[in-house]
């Protein structure tokens, strides 16, 4: 067993611990918060736990051979390259760090080092975006040419990010998990609105232009009433619509769309009008899939799924759609010469 | 009783000559079509009303006081242009024209002739735009903080115009009819894809800029498998969700969102969760409430509430777009100095 | 072209009479209604089609061949049966007559003048029914283990019948068209409550105990503020969920339920969770399929889909369910000796 | 504190365990099963909770005040009555007994000895429950006309009882939590199909003839591929709708209905058709709130809003449907003489 420890007690951190406990290679111990108390309370009364406020300790522990981080993102590096030069593994969750800069630093201190850097892209394990990864690759959809998400609700209002960091990493971590791959993210375009005037956007629309000129577009939003998490997949074959609010059929692939004669002087058009498949999935929480594969990556040293590179290319797309609203929407390249 | 022809039996036309027949102040006399028999076979073997595919005959015929135009946009110019110079009160189907220059002449042509133009912009007429308008106008939702809209479908390809000239005039006509007076579009930005190599758009997405920094977004789509028409307007007091395509409850207002003190040194964010309200609206076809209107500015001599102007300024941001998407996706200011 | 009469130009008879009139095989010659004003506004101010109070004008006209009734159900005796006698072939809105005995009077009439007697069972002529019936029948369900059905809303409380006469014939006869031959109704339980003490249930519930011992239970509802139409109909290899509100996809054939292993000692219960299928069914409006079925027995001089024996099966179960409402909720067998 | 221990770590006991612990009032000091080694791998590795195979230490540890039986409900009887012979307060699992008879055994034995009997009926600890008591309580509903519940599922087949015995006791709680006090069940009707010949239904639906003359209804289904859970509370005011698969929006409240004038010669129906409601309700986990009420009871020395008696009166409904379900589905009354 691998011995774990979790760094954050917030949001977050209680479902690290709850899954590591329920992680047969691991053995969690220790529970690590600026506030003690709140680790302990986490922890509840009748864990055998250890719960600290130090930092230091946890990473001197030689017991300790890998960390879960579920602080701020801010403290990302910080905290990260703390681990990394302990000689810890790490699995941190997105954004990787604040900066894409900052990520390349993580990213090259675990590849010296021979550590195991994962980010806890947590929906790239649901079963449905397992499911549409394969979809993609076993050529069911077909070209990709459209990718159209929506995630809103009545949500936390982020006191240090805006609305595309706090929720188009999902977005766009999906996007790096299923894309085939020749076919990458170019430019982005992003714009919002900032009706309180807080000085970041809480409605935003993120447009990733992908390299076969298809669009990856995504509506986050903070301010809606109503809860709405779905995402179609227009292929050329098939299209795939992930309502991820409906538990017992999240997932329907369509065979319905239109059809073009490759004939260059009469095209025509034509519909298809098939049947909608709503494939029977399992079931499973998905941040079990993450320990496993975090566990699985440590012990066979391997490259996990979601490894310090994806958490890269979601920084420089989300540092691209920075740039864009800054500059009033226009499309901004994506930085991904190094990676 | 006022006399009308309608003009253009093809997609639309049939429901034009229904309702048209089921307005008692109109009686309907001609409809005329290029194709005379695609023009019998929509009145059907039962019909008294005259069957033409001649546009001089119908607009010689004294008792036409009234036509109804419902052919393709290329030809609104032509058409309405020489129906309001034989002194005929003109209803046109959206787009008013296929250019601002080209509207402008068509209201222009009949403010110096005084006759009634106006547009088919048929949601404006259902009964929940007349809502939303109330709910706006009455100040129940607050400042319009966002507006979302989402018109997918698996629809026809248009030979000759894009998605967003397609299927976006509806949704700019209804941001149009519900905006308060003091705000107004002053720019738009789009974008979109064409996977089908066709030279336009068959997926896009338009945003307006409006002048209170609130942004109108909409996704517009030709290729979805799955059909959803729906518009949120996120306002400061409560947020109106619309799904047009609940029949027994299209309508919901949520008393739902986040609400900032006014105090500038502290400002603190706390939540609003109240109830949902789905108000009881009344049934009946929109293009019934259409005639209804058109009847009404041609006896009582007044402006319609869709009249050539909002026609016009629907132009004007479907200029910006084309613009936009020609450009990259920056945002384009709107035409509307002169209306 | 076969003449064709209306009689009843109530809550149905438009509907009638706009379908016949887009029937090609009918030519629709007269709508008769005791309100002659009404006839005459249901045909509106553009038609050639006579109308008239007279029964007896009606059926002696030579050029009408056929009548479709729309009259109450206690008036069905007498107008369908002086139709016969006329000679006309006869479709009649459900139920067939008021008792079982009146249907068969109906029946008898028809079968000595050799003329078509058919039942407007509307919802047999769905794409969803003709679906359901073919999938029965090439065994895709397997044995029909239970059927539930839910048809509610606020709706008309009828003067002269209670709920279940109402709405249950929809059900029963949608049964009666999906059942396969060796499978048929053999008892009939109801119960209901009648909350404004109008001496008639608003509320009731049927039971139709099958040959095979399955169930098929209706709720039928006058009183619901929510609209709900949907039927399961559960098999031994797949069970079919009709929604009948949802335009896009209102039926899913779903390969999930329980199966035994056939071992009698060792009886095991396993689980099938297999894939769901929304299949693409043809779009149009069932009462087209209705005429057309009328058209082609009159014309082809053979047996329609729902004949007047359909409808006499009905009426044995509806007599059946009164007479339990009255027995306090036993079952009470079916009459079909003589069917 | 009080000191808990849980009794059976199978299908429900885990989620005792884990609420029991989150509860500040109590403290869990043992979680005891026949089968050891399932009761540790429940608590996990990280646990100070004490596993145990012997119910007689369990009893035995004058520590423990308080026993929450999630054991099946055929040793309901035994474990609780030694549970209560040995002093401590019992929180068992629905049914509270196999029978009326052995139910009453421990309501007396309970009484006897001044202990707390509480069933664990969750869903009345959910906040619509809770909304619905008071909605009928305030009258907002009106009188109760009519109750429809719908409980299907792909489920777990039981080995010893049928579905009747298995999920409607969910649906008997519900209404004997909400009902108000002068409206009570007399008599039960019940019919059911057992399509896999166990000897026992896996489809049913019940019926309780209310003393006012209204029916609650339920159709419960172990064998449906899709999953319902709604409950209709139809009142002369007006109607609640629940949908409890909706974690959003899971009530509805509509002002819509049949009025019907109370003058005795001339009654005229209107139909009401006002807005539809959605409460904002508070979020939290139902049993949660089991645990509350369980320690509110003990240590306040009171009544528990689903004690014994509540038991008793669901068991009396079982019994009769049971009884039904052997006569054919003829109504049995209900016995309620002693409670």
């Amino acid at each position: 067993m691998v011995g774990v420890a979790v760094i954050g007690a917030g949001y977050w951190g209680p479902n690290l611990v709850r899954n590591i406990q329920a992680t047969p290679q691991f053995h969690l111990k220790t529970l690590c918060d600026l506030d003690v108390e709140r680790a302990k309370a986490v922890l509840g009364r009748y864990s055998t736990v250890h719960a600290t406020s130090s930092l230091a300790e946890t990473l001197a522990d030689p017991l300790v051979e890998a960390v879960a981080i579920a602080t701020p993102a801010a403290t990302h590096l910080e905290v990260a390259l703390a681990a990394l030069e302990s000689g810890k593994h790490v699995l941190v969750e997105k954004p990787l760090a604040s900066s894409y800069e900052d990520g390349l630093k993580l990213v090259t201190a675990a590849d010296e080092r021979g550590l195991t850097l994962m980010l806890d892209h947590t929906f790239c394990y649901t079963p449905v975006v397992r499911r549409l990864r394969q979809l993609v690759q076993d050529g069911e959809l077909g070209d990709i040419q459209y990718v159209d998400s929506v995630r809103i609700n009545l949500g936390i209002v982020q006191p240090d990010i805006d609305v595309l960091w706090d929720l188009a990493p999902h977005d766009l971590s999906i996007l790096d998990s299923i894309l085939p791959k020749d076919v990458t993210p170019v430019a982005v375009a992003a714009l919002g609105t900032d009706p309180h005037q807080l000085g970041r956007a809480c409605v935003a629309y993120i447009s990733v232009r992908l390299s076969n000129d298809a669009i990856a577009h995504a509506h986050v939003n903070w301010l809606s009433p109503t809860k709405i998490r779905s995402t179609i997949i227009g292929g050329s074959r098939r299209t795939a619509v992930w309502n991820d609010l409906d538990p017992t059929q999240p997932l329907a692939v369509y065979d319905r769309g239109v059809d073009w004669s490759d004939d260059p002087v009469q095209r025509q058009v034509s519909y298809r009008v098939g049947d909608m498949v709503a494939p029977a999935l399992p079931t499973g929480e998905a941040l079990r899939g993450v320990m496993a594969e975090f566990a699985g990556a440590i012990t066979e040293k391997r490259v996990p799924l979601t490894d310090g590179r994806s958490g890269l290319r979601v920084l420089a797309q989300l540092e691209a759609a920075s740039a864009s609203l800054a500059a009033g929407g226009v499309f901004v390249p994506v930085n991904g010469g190094s990676v």
